[in-house]
C-alpha cells in the first residue's frame, strides 16, 4: 500500500466539484461527489437519537447497498427541521438525481452546520446545475473545502494497493472540528474507491476502520445528530471480486483502515482550538472495551484536556478520570507513561521525574499510556487539549 | 423550617475550628468538626474506583454507624499515595483521637486537594493541638474556609424546624468548584444536626438528599477520587427519636434536603470560571433516571455551556446533547424552554422568539426546560457555563 496524491477522485470513475451556493457568505458550501456508475455502498451514522433529515433519508437509500452520487451541504445541518426538512432534503436529491440522470435512491445527502433553520433550498436548488456543471476528475479538494465548517484545512487522503494483480484505489475526504466524540460525532466523511467487493465484506471493512478511527477520537464529548461516513466502491479496478475474509479481503481493510485513521487524526489535529494532538493508550485491561472505555473517559476529561494545554504533568487528573470510568482498576497495578516517562508505578507518582515530563508536554504531539496489568487488551483514542480558544469559538458560533 | 444564623456549630453540642497547618502557603488549610457526645452518623462517597486513603478510613469507620469527629485537610488529596497514603490518615486519625478523647473509629477523615502527593505528615500532627484547642461554637466559618481549594467563596447553611415540639437544628458545611459532577464527584459536605434520630432513618434521609443535591449538580462532569458527604447526629436536641417513615422522619428530610440543595447549588454558583447559573429540568419522561440522564448529558456539554457564556441561544446544542443520551426521544414531541419563552414547539424551533430568548439569556440565572411529552417523570440538575475563566483556573491549578 501508498499513499497517492489525491482525495475522493483519485480511484477511477469518480468526479466531484465543490462550489458556492450562498449558503454561507461566500464560501464553497456545496459539494458533490459522483461515480461514473453505479457502485455497491454502505454507511455508518451517528447514533444521536435525534437524527438529522438528511441522515434518515441516506439510511433508506443505503438500504439496497448502492449509491452513485453523494451531495452535501455545509452551514445548515437541516435538523431540528421536522416534516419541511425532510422535504427539502428530498427535493435536493430529486434534482440532483434528474441532473446526473440516476436514480433518487442511488443519491446519498449529508449536511453540516447550524441546527433547527430551514435550507436555504431555493439557492440550493438553482446552484445544483452549476454543481453538476462543475463536476471534474480534480474536483476533489473544492469539495472537501465545501463540506467544512469551523475546520482550518481539508482533510484529504488517498492510497493505492495492489490486489488481484490489479492497482486498487481508496481516496477520502472529511470535515470535523467541533462535536466530536465516538460514535460518529459530528463529521463527515466521505470514501471512494475502484475496488470490486461484495457489500458484505464493504459492510464489515467498513464498521471496522470507523471502529478504530472516528469512532476512537473526541475533541469535546459531544455527539451529533448529522455525522455520516459513506463508502462507495465502483469495481473500475477490474480486480477479482473481494470476498469477505480472504486474504485480498484484509488487504483492502487494512488499506481502508490507514484512509479511516488517517483522516480521523487530521480531523483532531485541527480540532476547535486545539494546541496539541493527544494520544491516549490503554493497555493490560480485561477486554478491549474495558481499556476503550477508561481512554476515552480520559480523553474527555476537561480537568486532563486543560491540564495538557497549561503542559502540566497533573497525573492525579488522568488517574481520576480513569478511575471515573467504571472499570475495576487496582491502584497497586497501576502504571502510567507520559512518552517513554514512566511518571506513576504501581500506583505511585514519581516525583523525581516531573521535570523530565513537564518538558516533554510543550511538545505538540503527547502520548499517554496507562497499563491496568490486569490483563491483554488494549485500545488506543485520539483526543486534543482544551483551550481558551475553544471557548472563544464556541460561545460565538451561530 | 426556617433559616438561622451559623454553619456546622449551630446545632447543640458541636465545636469547630480551622488553622493554617502549613499545607498551603499561609492559609487555612486544616478543620476540625466536633461533637460532645458520640453520634449516629452516615457518609456518602466518591463511586470512582481509585478512591482516596481518607475515604477508605472513613468507610471503614463509618461501619458501625457511629462518629463524633471529622478531621479534614486541603491543598493535598492524599490519593495515589499507596500504603504511605493509608498510614498517614491513620496517624493523623490517631493523633486526633487521643487528642480529643475518642475513638479512633469514631474519627472521620476527609482530604481535598492535589492528587498523587504524600501529605506533609509532620507539619499536619504538629497542627493537631492548635487544631483541638482552637474548637468553639463559633468556630463553622473557619472550618468552612479551611476546606476550600478553588472555591472563591465559604458555604455554610443552618436550618431549625419543629420536630416533636422540640427545636431541632441541621448544619453544613461545603467545598467544591471544579471536577464536580453527579456521584460525590470532588465536593466535600459535611452535615451536623443535634437531630435524636435512629440510624436506618439517618441513612435514607442522606441518601435521598444526596441524590437531588450532590448527585445533581456538575461544573465540568470529571468525577472526583475524594468526595465525601458526612452527617453526625448527636441526639441532644432532645425530640422524640425520629424513626423512618413517620411523619417527624419527613420533616427532617425535609430540612435535609434544604440545606444539602442550598450547598449544592452554592458550590455550582462558585463553579470555576463560572458566570452563570443554569437550572436544567427534563419533564415527560418515562422514568425519572431518563429524565436525569437526559438533564446530566445536557449539563454535561462543553457546546451548551460555551452556548450559554457567550448567552447565544444555539438551542441545536441542547437537542442534539438530548439526543446523544441514549433515551428515545420523538422530535415531533419535544418541547424545549428557555425561562418561560417556548422555543422549541413539537420539535420545530421558532425563530421569532430568538430575539427575547437573547435576552433572557444576559441574565446570571438561566433556566433551560425541556418536555419529552412522553412520560410522567422528570428530574432537574444544576451547572455552570463554561468560560474561559474555567481553561485558565485548570490549565494552571498545581
Amino acid at each position: 500500500m501508498k499513499l497517492i496524491k489525491g482525495a475522493v477522485t483519485a480511484p477511477k470513475g469518480y468526479l466531484a466539484s465543490g462550489i458556492k451556493s450562498g449558503i454561507k457568505m461566500n464560501k464553497l458550501d456545496l459539494a458533490l461527489i459522483v461515480s461514473k456508475v453505479p457502485a455497491v455502498a454502505a454507511g455508518v451514522f451517528t447514533k444521536n437519537k435525534l437524527k438529522a433529515a438528511p441522515i434518515r433519508i441516506s439510511q433508506k437509500h443505503l438500504q439496497d447497498g448502492w449509491a452513485q452520487a453523494i451531495i452535501v451541504n455545509s452551514g445548515n445541518a437541516n435538523c431540528l427541521t421536522g416534516k419541511r426538512g425532510l422535504e427539502d432534503a428530498l427535493k435536493i436529491v430529486s434534482t440532483a438525481a434528474s441532473k446526473l440522470w440516476v436514480g433518487k435512491e442511488d443519491v446519498l445527502i449529508a449536511s453540516t452546520g447550524v441546527i433547527g433553520k430551514l435550507l436555504p433550498l431555493a439557492r440550493i436548488e438553482k446552484a445544483i446545475p452549476r454543481l453538476v456543471k462543475g463536476l471534474s476528475r480534480s474536483g476533489g479538494l473544492s469539495a472537501a473545502k465545501a463540506i467544512m465548517t469551523t475546520d482550518l484545512v481539508p482533510k484529504t487522503v488517498a492510497v493505492a494497493a495492489n490486489i488481484g494483480g490489479r492497482l486498487v484505489k481508496i481516496g477520502g475526504i472529511a470535515k470535523g472540528s467541533g462535536m466530536i466524540c465516538p460514535d460518529m460525532a459530528t463529521m463527515l466523511c466521505f470514501i471512494t474507491t475502484d475496488a470490486d467487493i461484495e457489500l458484505k465484506a464493504l459492510k464489515n471493512a467498513l464498521r471496522d476502520s470507523a471502529e478504530d478511527s472516528f469512532n476512537s477520537i473526541t475533541v469535546d464529548g459531544d455527539m451529533s445528530t448529522n455525522d455520516a461516513v459513506f463508502i462507495m466502491a465502483n469495481g473500475l479496478a477490474g480486480n477479482p471480486k473481494i470476498k469477505y475474509g480472504t486474504g485480498d479481503y484484509r488487504i483492502f481493510s487494512g488499506a481502508l483502515s490507514y484512509v479511516s485513521g488517517y483522516l480521523a487524526r487530521e480531523i483532531v489535529n485541527d480540532g476547535e482550538g486545539a494546541s496539541k494532538f493527544v494520544e491516549i493508550e490503554v493497555t493490560g485491561a480485561k477486554t478491549k472495551t474495558d481499556a476503550k472505555k477508561v481512554a476515552l473517559k480520559i480523553a474527555n476529561s476537561n480537568l486532563v484536556k486543560t491540564a495538557i494545554a497549561g503542559e502540566d504533568p497533573n497525573i492525579g487528573r488522568i488517574a481520576a478520570a480513569a478511575g471515573a470510568a467504571g472499570i475495576e482498576i487496582e491502584e497497586q497495578k497501576l502504571d502510567i507513561y507520559i512518552g517513554k516517562i514512566k511518571i506513576v508505578a504501581a500506583g505511585r507518582v514519581d516525583y523525581k521525574v516531573k521535570a523530565a515530563v513537564k518538558r516533554l508536554l510543550r511538545q505538540k504531539k503527547i502520548a499517554i499510556r496507562l497499563n491496568l496489568n490486569s490483563g491483554r487488551e488494549k485500545s488506543t483514542v485520539w483526543t486534543c487539549d482544551l483551550t481558551e480558544g475553544y471557548i472563544r469559538i464556541n460561545a460565538r458560533y451561530n
